[in-house]
């Protein structure tokens, strides 16, 4: 095992969110990126979901570094908490370290993490590995992919991607990654986010020119929502306000926080007198002010929500507002968007969101870019990360249109090895934990699949609980059965029903009792069933139903 | 008020669903359409979303009948509920009564309710209205615009609607629509559902080309999936089989039971020998079968979701099928379909979804189709409806564009009154009692904001019952206090935790006892409040805290 490389995702594969691979090598590992997903509809009152790193735990004392693509929480989210599990220096670039350091300090673990800051280009030794940075296109500053020059060989992992030739921060380094496929490259795991569209994600540069066209003469207040890191959006959206000779606010704390760490590491350029408080915009004409606000998905106590159910301190929408929605949908976002944007519209702002005002463009490549990156890097092996099943299997098609061989394509899934020499690539059948870990409050792994199905059970019908007490002497009702019920019925409209279920409990204690049974679990079983059928037969509901005996 | 006409909707205003509309004049009523909704995110537990028709029941003696333009659940669906609380007959066209008459019958209705049956081109006397039925088309058969002639002038509901020139059917009554505007419209309520849209939609013949496309020289199994109510989709499916020599199945307990209405009434055209029962494919070879399922939208139990995974009685997805998913995403469904085109990928199939694939065209009319609606029957006034709030200011926009005065449009609310002379019309202030009832189980309105509210505290962070027996001599404790949980956390693993809320409950008792408190509300006040506290400021959760105190 100690001359083979194995490539470990515990994140990113059959999924979106929680971006993790393990690279291993003899005595020695690294790990790529430590991100957070977010829950999906039915898992109810988790707040994030992070890899289990359990492998990470067992195998410490190999564990070299962390090394991150770049400042998305799904690609950061989880070091806050994976780093309590195992500590190792976390390498990244300058934006992407600044976001890094803001989590930690949260987290007051800014004094006990190691963070190491480098430019695209520098190559970093870790163990027997060494990891070069390479300046790639996203929708985040500073983004990176990596080439992990490997004893086996070399290996390259995109990070999430896209081309864009005339980005403000210069093209992705596709030089770099052509003389790497020159030089021959072992094993590719590349972004699958976008496989499924068809030509180019367009540039940046095309949104700039939305932008500016909304505040051509328009005599309105703006206000416009963005995704917080994307700092090449916000730079755009100072300038053009100051082209037009408008003052900026910004609201929202994310907003706020990350502006502030962008600024301080010199990645926006802020003409002087040109961001004002938010406190101080009502000292200003409509028309000269641009207020930049969190909320562009939808969340619930974003800023541009807060104005949109009349909830925000210092914004009121009116008719002299037009409001701009800068970005996309993440899919399950739709209908949290669409109910802020009819709350806008009620209100008698302008919205604009529409796709073909082009106010947003994606930071992930699609199809024609992708087939650029693999014609460049010609790798031997490929597997398609950071996607669902469907943009795996059609990054696999993709790929086998490029004219690889099928044996040399590889869809896996998280947990599961990839072995490779330098001339071999293969699924071992080996699987090491891996999986979604809830984090609830401060709790992390204490929520899983039975407290989950617990409160679908009571989110769908809520719960009755049934109160009695026993004589220890003889088994008759001493007190109750008294009911209270939760998330069931609207008991005040309901005492019939609330009367019939305390006789039917009534009836089945007896029952019990004629039968002479004492054994408490026994009675609380009868309660449940015979509550449960009644319920189902009149009104075909099924709440939980919790019966509490005691004996006195 | 006896000399004026009076519109009230009652749905489809700044909503998607239970569409209903009153029209109002003298002792005279009648309802277009009775539709339901689907619950919401957040409507935890309910099944059915309908209209509040307080306002039908308290005018019940002026109801002169519903007239239903089409029949699809949000036209029809709370026919069963709204028919309970208010008899009246139903007018539709054959197909749409064919479909109410099957949910009556599941509701033991079919005997009570008067269910009549007309063309479009027909015109019903109803009280002092003339109701005529005008040819529209939809994504299903038999639609129908109304065009009401009141006494102050002729009001246009076109339903929903689009203009496909080269229908089966034929293209919607354009001509009779122009007449009708030359001869002077005094209201158009107009369908807002694809107002975001440019262009026209396209003819359904697209998708007909498009699934041939799929079935030439494919010699795998085809399965695929639609809207069961589609009928010219599935007639298509049925010729291209036959073209291509494969035999038809059909899975799934909606598109059976539409089938055979639509069989029975002549609206599809079946080749004898085409169509085998579901129970009758592994006679035959892949390459000579198609099946047709439910599941479009990722539901749940439907037919495709049971086979995606593997969880279908008579069919096994592998490597030789291709699924055909013919449907776009209704908002709100995307993740659901999502993952079942993932298990259907896992389990090797080939899957086309993607919409450059042309296999689906919506069935409402877009940005063009509505100018020309609006250019043909020129109303007086315009109220746009069957949409979000978003969806109406945008066609109030394009009404305005059309060069129609900001006075002549209004965009409303349910519950709101439009007062309509041959001259004028208005906004009265009034209102009338107008919302969402929900439908749990057999129950109709017995879950409102209340037990919503618990539902959704109970889904976040569970709850725990804190039960304790006290004296009622000296308010000792006689038993307890026990804690018992359900969906807070996973209790095995959290001994510590339960032990210190214990001690704590004992804390809070012997404080009330020392304070001489023996008002059991008082106490259990405390001991939510205490918890509360503790649980928040440990774990940062919220759960629903129930405590049970008993005197003995």
């Amino acid at each position: 095992m100690s001359d083979k490389l194995r490539i470990i995702p515990l994140g990113g594969l059959n999924e979106i969110g929680k971006n993790m691979t393990v690279l291993e090598y003899g005595k020695d590992m690294i790990v790529i990126d430590c991100g957070l997903g977010f829950p999906e509809d039915d898992m109810y009152g988790v707040d994030l979901v992070i890899p289990d790193v359990t492998y990470l735990v067992n195998n410490q004392k190999k564990l070299r570094g962390f090394f991150i693509t770049h400042g998305h929480e799904d690609h950061i989210g989880s070091l806050p908490y994976v780093l309590q599990a195992v500590n190792a220096p976390v390498h990244g670039t300058p934006l992407t370290n600044g976001l890094i350091r803001l989590k930690l300090e949260e987290h007051s673990l800014a004094d006990t993490v190691k963070l190491v800051t480098h430019q695209a280009g520098e190559i970093v030794k870790a163990g027997c590995f060494q990891v070069e940075f390479i300046h790639v296109n996203h929708s985040i500053a500073d983004s990176v992919a990596f080439c992990v020059h490997t004893p086996v060989g070399k290996v390259i992992l995109t990070g999430d991607f896209k081309i864009d030739p005339t980005s403000p921060e210069g093209m992705a380094d596709l030089a770099r990654l052509g003389e790497l496929g020159k030089e021959g490259v072992l094993a590719l795991l590349c972004d699958s986010t976008n496989v499924e569209r068809h030509g180019y994600t367009p540039s940046e540069s095309v949104v700039t020119e939305s932008i500016d066209r909304q505040f051509r003469g328009c005599d309105k207040r703006i206000i416009i929502t963005t995704f917080a890191s994307n700092m090449y959006r916000i730079q755009s959206i100072l300038n053009i306000a100051k082209r037009h000779g408008r003052k900026v606010a910004v609201t929202g704390r994310s907003m706020e926080s990350i502006l502030k760490v962008a600024g301080e590491l010199g990645y926006l350029e802020v003409a002087k007198d040109l961001v004002v408080d938010i406190s101080e915009i009502k000292n200003i004409a409509p028309n000269h002010l641009v207020i930049v606000a969190t909320g562009s998905q939808g969340e619930n106590m974003s800023a541009l929500s807060r104005m949109a159910f009349d909830n925000h301190r210092q914004v009121n929408i009116t008719a002299l507002d037009r409001v701009l929605i800068s970005a996309s949908a993440i899919p399950g976002n739709e209908k949290a968007i669409g109910r802020i944007i009819n709350e806008l519209y009620r209100r008698g702002a302008e919205v604009i969101y529409d796709k073909s005002e082009g106010l947003h463009v994606s930071g992930h490549a699609c199809q024609e870019e992708l087939k650029l990156i693999h014609a460049l890097i010609k790798p031997r092996f490929f597997i398609p990360v950071h996607g669902e099943q469907r943009m795996l299997r059609t990054h696999e098609k993709l790929a086998l249109q490029m004219g690889m061989s099928p044996k040399r394509v590889f869809v896996g899934d998280i947990g599961q090895v990839f072995e490779l020499t330098a001339k071999t690539c293969k699924l071992t059948g080996e699987t090491v934990p891996a999986g979604k870990v809830f984090v609830d409050g401060y709790g992390v792994g204490d929520v899983g699949a039975v407290v989950l199905r617990d409160r679908k059970h009571l989110a769908q019908d809520g719960m009755l609980v049934v109160c009695v007490n026993l004589s220890g002497m003889d088994g008759s009702v001493l007190s109750g059965p008294d009911i209270i019920t939760r998330g069931f019925i609207y008991v005040k409209d309901a005492e019939d029903l609330m009367e019939a279920l305390r006789y039917l409990v009534n009836d089945t204690l007896e029952h019990c009792r004629a039968r002479r049974i004492k054994d408490h679990s026994v009675i609380k079983n009868a309660i449940r069933n015979d509550l449960s059928a009644y319920l189902y037969k009149t009104i075909k509901r099924n709440p939980m139903i919790i019966p509490i005996v005691t004996e006195l």
